[in-house]
């Protein structure tokens, strides 16, 4: 009956085994030339233990975000017994949230039921759709409410317990408490939000071609305000931009000329994160595309027609009106991480603090990670007198070059600050260190010196970002912390133990950055790369392709962007109010 | 600066000449051959008459379906001042919102910005977006309210005056007063209701995937009900199997043998409107497929919980608990056209009444078309000694053959019963009937015997059905009559007045029916095509993938479904709740 096997077929072998050619090849006619990516994500493939009568631990995951979902995509299902709850049931690729907000790519070419994630795994990880509420520490229980609105007669919600639990539950736009925020601005940070500002966009311009309302009522609906001159604003208002340059002015000619982006960032520079070339190249760029940049200027109220400014140069206070205004200004905490910050002592937090190894301090089994959890690096300070008597061997109250020759990879592994003052102070390693704060000649050291050798050394403590690069690389140093678990407890693989004996069980978390963008509009793009190196223009952009085309969680999503960006390309942008 | 110069201009050119290579070649595997089509729509030019100062007449079009966007396309913008008011600011492919139902396209790849239609014609043509909640005959007015939610202090309102209204609003579901329907039942019209029967899918599935429910809740909220065997309700009965079948099974294995679709029609079979032969061969192939086919089932009442019928042969009412309600069974009248209908004194008809020129039956320069609108055939009994006396050239009393052959081809056109009952008798002229009706060998007939021989002819008459098909072709017919409006004021070009003197000024419409689809899942489809042709099977689906492709309104449109199919051929339906 089914005369159409071929293709059944070869479907079915494209979705089973979706590695089978993961080469992409995306042609730049720009000049970026060729850049050919493969994708070898393959998943760590761990010995599954004979399984008999051992029970499997538990494992329970909170979020399907970056972080969650790399976890997911590299634990060894087979040797626990893991559950993910989450009130999204799909992995959305928020980098290109931006772009959906005026229609360049899809809302459903970005994200990918975490369901098709989880059941390519080596054993059976299960899914619930639901919010967690409430973590209970003490009991080891997290509990959860499903989403849905439909009445379940009180079984809506329910606990699950958990041996280990792996909080990445992302963090919600933080507001500073601004009055009017929450009921009158659109966020950036979920799929809705992009697909609400959307309509939001067409709305205004459909209002502005009512008859009836003067021109200044039009110019109040087409006046777009972005709040946050970080990647996010800055790449919505360019966005924007754009739509309404390529797309809508062509549909709403009449009310073109009446369109103002405005642009407010508190501080004194756009993309203030960025290399000083990128700000300035997209300060200017902005100013040629007609974007309102206005800096120095904070927002302190927003009424559902007007938003209030204060100058922070002179202290005026202003308010202008507006159509539409986009709120994106950093992070704030979520509700149920506040609650369990007090509950584990961390209460005066913004975000759960854990260790190197990704353990949220003040407790046991728990580990945070990405947005809603920050690493706190340990101070060289704070231990040195611990270091300082590990390194004396032979306890003689003074460091010889030799003993501290011995310890020296440790100390770098577990403090990298020390790694990162030396490369600032242009040295090769510890004894180049311990030579110039010694003296001349000197090749001992007692403990004040080594003191005052070191004193400096936590100035260079970093924080890393809150970005999807950072809460990836987590997800999978603690998938693969969680499937060596037991291989490492035999033979501990990280650095001395400084205050304790022996060693660390597994290598602190090391981030390695990979280089950040951020799209200006234009077909252009600026991109600072690791090394400080800077790449700003068209060819940028077709980097800029390669690499968001190569991220793509899944081939369904890859070709889905890449033929959202080809139709963009030959069709335009759609500015239909769905 | 722009590198890129080569793909601006390419996509330039793509968007201003869209008619450039219209050509789409579909390779069909299973057998249905090669099926090329070439899409030869352009925009009927006419000369635009010299403007100067007279003033071009205001034509108002309501609504963006079919009949509305087919009118707009094929009207010569030129000529006439046109304004269109929608509360939809796009053109729906609605043939394919079964489709978007469970994610085969996605909904915005079935829709077209409808200021991207009318800015290809010869004119220009404005778009209003928004409702008319008052046509005002007597004043020329319609009365229109914004569909956004904002405050416009009281500019939501406004009045818009026309010479010419063109009624092309569509209808809305028809609940038949069933209790609880409106509030507990998905509809399947608009592009939102597809949206949300979508996610409603989803989570009933992750409603039943939730711990802490009995296997008989489970069950409950896997119970799809579709109340409707018509097209509609059949094709997403069909879709909804092929997504559990292909996708959510697979996703979700737990709870896959729970789920039960049931088919509720209140007649003797589904798809009645089809020949038996595709009738019988869609219930086989549900009931081989698992689908609970109810006929003779009327629902009585939906609760949020039950949905309670009455069995149709013994009266018998029973209750089943269900998790989703699609509710798919016919038309009815939008409140605004109800009242219209009341004030032009057809306020117990279903739906408007026009003549065979699609004017609104009791007003001047009003017109009617697509689902709101139903074309009154005069009857031939009616008109039968006007005819008689138009035809009686002498005055003999008589009619001679001659006679009669002179006005056979104006009776034929003004009243196409009568061909149609020819064509069933198997006579190939009036001629025939006349001398079948009048004896042997008589050639002359008085008024008694013509009456008698029509008396049977107006049992012919059929009332068109509410399809895009129709809609479409009303809607061009329309725009063609508008465009020549003026010749044709001085060359009539339709049949004798029968009643009157001198020549309508146009043909009447006539339906050209060019088949019609039932798409049963898994790759096979039924169509009943002219001639009482019917096909079913695979092929069929490949003809109706070629048919549906080459009849989308734009050159994107196309692209993305084409894209889509492609898409869930290789990687299936995405299931994630957005």
């Amino acid at each position: 009956m089914r005369g159409f096997s071929f293709f059944e077929r070869a479907s079915r072998a494209f979705k089973q085994y979706p590695s089978l050619s993961k080469v992409l090849v995306l042609v730049s006619v720009s000049g970026a030339g060729l850049v050919a990516y493969s994708d070898s994500s393959s998943p760590h493939v761990t010995q599954a233990a004979s399984e008999g009568d051992r029970k499997k631990k538990k494992v329970v995951v909170l979020g399907t975000g970056w972080a969650g979902t790399s976890f997911l995509k590299n634990i060894d299902a087979s040797q626990y017994d893991v559950q993910v709850v989450s009130p999204r049931n799909y992995f959305a690729f928020t980098p290109l949230l931006p772009s959906v907000t005026c229609g360049t790519v899809e809302a459903r070419s970005i994200v990918e039921p975490i369901r098709n994630i989880i059941k390519k795994k080596n054993g059976e990880i299960r899914f619930l759709e639901a919010e967690c509420f409430k973590i209970d520490p003490t009991s080891k229980k997290v509990h959860c409410r499903s989403t849905q609105e439909t009445d379940f007669e009180g079984k809506e919600e329910f606990i699950v317990d958990y041996d280990y639990l792996v909080v990445a539950m992302g963090a919600r736009s933080n507001t500073f408490n601004t009055p009017g925020v929450v009921e009158n601005c659109h966020f950036l940070k979920e799929i809705e939000d992009a697909q609400n500002i959307r309509r939001s966009v067409i709305d205004c311009f459909e209002r502005a071609n009512l008859p009836c309302l003067s021109d200044e009522e039009r110019k109040k609906n087409l006046h777009f305000v972005v709040v946050g001159g970080g990647p996010t604003g800055v790449e919505f208002a360019a966005e924007l931009n754009d739509f309404i340059e390529e797309d809508l002015g062509r549909l709403y000619p009449n009310v073109k000329d009446m369109v103002q982006i405005t642009l407010l960032e508190a501080g004194d520079h756009i993309l203030s994160m960025f290399d000083k070339r990128i700000t300035s190249f997209a300060e200017e760029k902005f100013q040629r595309d007609g974007i309102n940049v206005k800096l120095g200027s904070m927002v302190v109220k927003v009424t559902d027609k007007d938003i209030s400014t204060k100058e922070r140069s002179n202290g005026q206070i202003s308010s202008v009106p507006y159509g539409m205004v986009v709120w994106s200004t950093g992070i704030g905490t979520r509700p149920v991480v506040s609650e369990f910050m007090q509950q584990v002592g961390q209460g005066n937090r913004r975000v759960l603090a854990t260790d190197e190894w990704m353990r949220v301090l003040g407790c046991n089994n728990i580990y945070a990670l990405g947005d809603c959890a920050t690493i706190n690096q340990r101070k060289v300070t704070e231990d040195i007198a611990a270091i300082f008597s590990k390194a004396d061997k032979d306890n003689s109250g003074t460091l010889t070059v030799k003993e501290l020759k011995e310890v020296v990879n440790d100390i770098c592994e577990r403090y990298p600050q020390v790694e990162l003052y030396l490369k600032n102070k242009g040295m090769k390693n510890i004894v180049d260190l311990l030579k110039a704060g010694g003296g001349n000649g000197a090749d001992e050291l007692d403990i004040e010196k080594f003191k005052t050798i070191l004193s400096q050394v936590d100035t260079q403590m970093k924080i890393l970002p809150a970005t999807a690069q950072v809460a990836s690389q987590e997800g999978e140093y603690l998938a693969n912390c969680f499937n060596r678990m037991e291989e490492c407890e035999k033979n501990p693989e990280g650095p001395l133990r400084m205050r304790g004996s022996g060693r660390h069980k597994f290598h602190p978390f090391r981030y390695k950055h990979l280089g950040q963008f951020a799209p200006l509009g234009g077909e252009q793009a600026a991109a600072q790369l690791p090394g400080d190196w800077v790449s700003i223009g068209h060819s940028t952009q077709w980097l800029w392709y390669s690499v968001y085309a190569s991220k793509q969680v899944s081939w369904r999503t890859r070709m889905l962007v890449v033929t959202d960006w080809t139709r963009r390309f030959i069709f335009g942008r759609d500015s239909s109010r769905i």
